[in-house]
């Protein structure tokens, strides 16, 4: 038979979620009794879709059944979104075709891997949205180096640890030559935001050492301190080494929808002089066929003024969940980090492992939470809370955490 | 800086379409006098969703904007439409879980790479689709092999010539031990439909080797000779080495909406004994999101009764404009395959090159089409005309070719 992908090999766990997501039905069906289990796991959004983008998707369905308005394939995106898109997020700094569409920032973290080889060292925070590891091992990114395991981190891969010590930004002197760095602002899992003296080192350091950066701003619109930079592209220099990923998941509730985006500058090339901006529009080409035009105007229903106004509004909402969260754990005297400028709380629970404090507050609370040490081998001792829950099912969970 | 994928240097041309596109592009404007442009070149749908899919879709949007309906994340895809889409297409034989839903064939078939090593040997029928070959490359199949070009055929690949002499289907001892073989059927370019005694060679071909078949089944609700295999699944044994790729995008028109579906059988197995099924869902978990979900809820109304009869509706349309098509074709004494059971025209142009009648068509008739080459080796000398299009603009074209 044709060989097994001996990358896929080298993946040894499941993928964080799914495993979570198994764990809490096997939890379900063996205690049928009682409670039921309140999720703050998985960032999954939960509440509605407000009016104003709401109707713009179903008037995006809606002309798919008129003659007039129908449309089929949109490869690179609908011009307008991608022109809005540069309006409202980068100032109208880029052209359309600096703006890919895609069907979410997973998505897309799962392709770009495309544009570099396999022996391209890759760096990244620890700990850190598992995607950019796995997706890395997937393509075959330190397949030379021997099958160090996910627990203990992978071979060809730096992590940069960022802890309380570090202020949760890492030690930038470990990005060497060459290197492809993610990295991702508001931080999923810590909360952690940079500040524009950090960005600007981080930029700095990616530009002294001729690497790459993929910026993950996934979270930009939970930030709320207007003096932190809400894109890679407020650092003088990123144009030249940065691109950027962004989604409508967690801004516009968007989750189910699947709509997202890269802002791949023209003017960021390889060594040869060749364009990162072309070979990423060759593979798009390639191996993807648009996001969902049903999506597409939805999204642009939520870059008008009152899209806008309700990416705020639930913004703020979920927002206020994590404040919640955060207090109650403050209350117990839990070590916190995130819960402003991001929907994620990070509790530091150490010298007790991830997983028994996972388990832990599944029986004793029965409320989900993610394993800190499913973004890296920082995350231990660590579990993340998430925000995104409806407000009733926040403040029981509140509750319940007063049993830990 | 870190490397640019070698693979992507590989890939001597742009993608085809795009590359048509353009073409198209630059021909209108240095002819923007007389007759508009007429596109039978890419496969793009062109009617407007019929009535019961579309409401589908709509009431799909409208469900997120209600807090009792609103959903997130469904990555593995709704279980109702994976039941029913085993229930139309296998005749229930499937599991759900063996049922995976995509955002479309084009994606999941660059996604399936990464089931197998980049030394697997690929066979593709010559012509075949792009994305087999090229999505192949991306992923580093026939790398050692040195750079044969896309013109002459990509090292690592083995090219099954599908021509008149062999009746459109290939020498089947040409595909070798533990080979990965691509088919499809109804075919995209040359129109030929497998029949279920060349299907079951075929899979009788594919076990003896020792290899898997990736069958792509996209243009399956085209077929109206009732004798012809609708799967892959009819022939015997092919739940030991096959999956199958489909979509809603030619049957129900969803090429801008974005469906499609891999059927993953839980019996096909690697040499190790691990189950492709299970590394295919790691796979999807990792790097997929799900497809959208209004998407699936359009899909759902497009797999019930009236749902059914809609596609039967409009794939008989398209139907229709391929007998005109072809007819047209013929009446000029051009050999042609194709345009029965299948949305598209194989016309025989030789010995004059691919993209000189592309070019001649685009001049006199101005009718775009899709030259064959661009489909491999074998697709020299032909041109691909799709049935895609409105009556009056078939018509029109088909009037304006008797000018060739």
């Amino acid at each position: 038979m044709p060989n097994r992908n001996p990358n896929l090999t080298r993946l040894k766990a499941g993928y964080l979620f799914p495993e979570i997501a198994r764990r809490r039905r096997e939890f379900a069906a063996s205690h049928p009794q009682g409670e039921r289990v309140i999720s703050l796991g998985v960032g999954n959004t939960t509440e509605a879709l407000l009016p104003h983008i709401c109707a713009g998707l179903e008037a995006g369905a809606r002309a798919l059944g008129c003659a007039e308005t129908y449309s089929g394939y949109m490869d690179e995106g609908l011009p307008e979104l991608r022109r809005r898109i540069s309006k409202v997020y980068y100032g109208g700094r880029f052209d359309i075709d600096e703006i890919f569409i895609s069907d979410g920032s997973k998505c897309d973290i799962g392709r770009l891997q495309l544009l570099f080889g396999a022996d391209t060292r890759v760096c990244v925070q620890d700990p850190s949205y598992p995607v950019y590891v796995d997706g890395s091992v997937l393509q075959g990114v330190g397949c030379k180096e021997g099958a160090k395991d996910g627990a203990s981190g992978y071979g060809g891969i730096t992590y940069l640890p960022c802890t309380a010590a570090n202020g949760y930004f890492p030690d930038l002197s470990a990005i060497g030559r060459g290197n492809l760095v993610y990295f991702c602002s508001p931080n999923n899992p810590t909360g952690a935001a940079v500040t524009k003296e950090q960005l600007a080192a981080l930029v700095g350091r990616v530009r002294e050492t001729d690497s790459f950066l993929v910026y993950d701003a996934a979270y930009s619109d939970y930030l709320r301190d207007s003096a932190l930079p809400k894109t890679v592209f407020e650092a003088a220099g990123a144009e030249y080494c940065a691109i950027e990923v962004n989604s409508f998941s967690k801004s516009a509730g968007f989750t189910g929808v699947r709509l997202g985006w890269t802002a791949v500058p023209k003017t960021v090339k390889y060594t040869d002089g060749g364009s990162l901006n072309s070979d990423w529009a060759r593979i798009m080409a390639t191996i993807f066929n648009g996001a969902s035009n049903i999506a597409q105007a939805g999204g642009l229903a939520a870059l008008d003024a009152e899209g806008l106004r309700e990416i705020r509004s639930l913004t703020d909402f979920y927002l206020g969940n994590a404040a919640l969260i955060r207090s109650a754990l403050q209350k117990l005297g839990v070590p916190c980090m995130g819960g402003f400028n991001s929907p994620y709380i990070w509790a530091d629970f150490s010298p007790e492992k991830s997983w028994d404090v996972f388990n832990r507050i599944l029986e004793k609370c029965r409320i989900v939470t993610t394993p800190g040490a499913g973004f890296g081998p920082a995350g231990e001792g660590f579990v993340r809370f998430s925000a995104f829950g409806h407000r009733a099912d926040v403040e029981e969970a509140c509750l319940r955490l007063e049993r830990l």
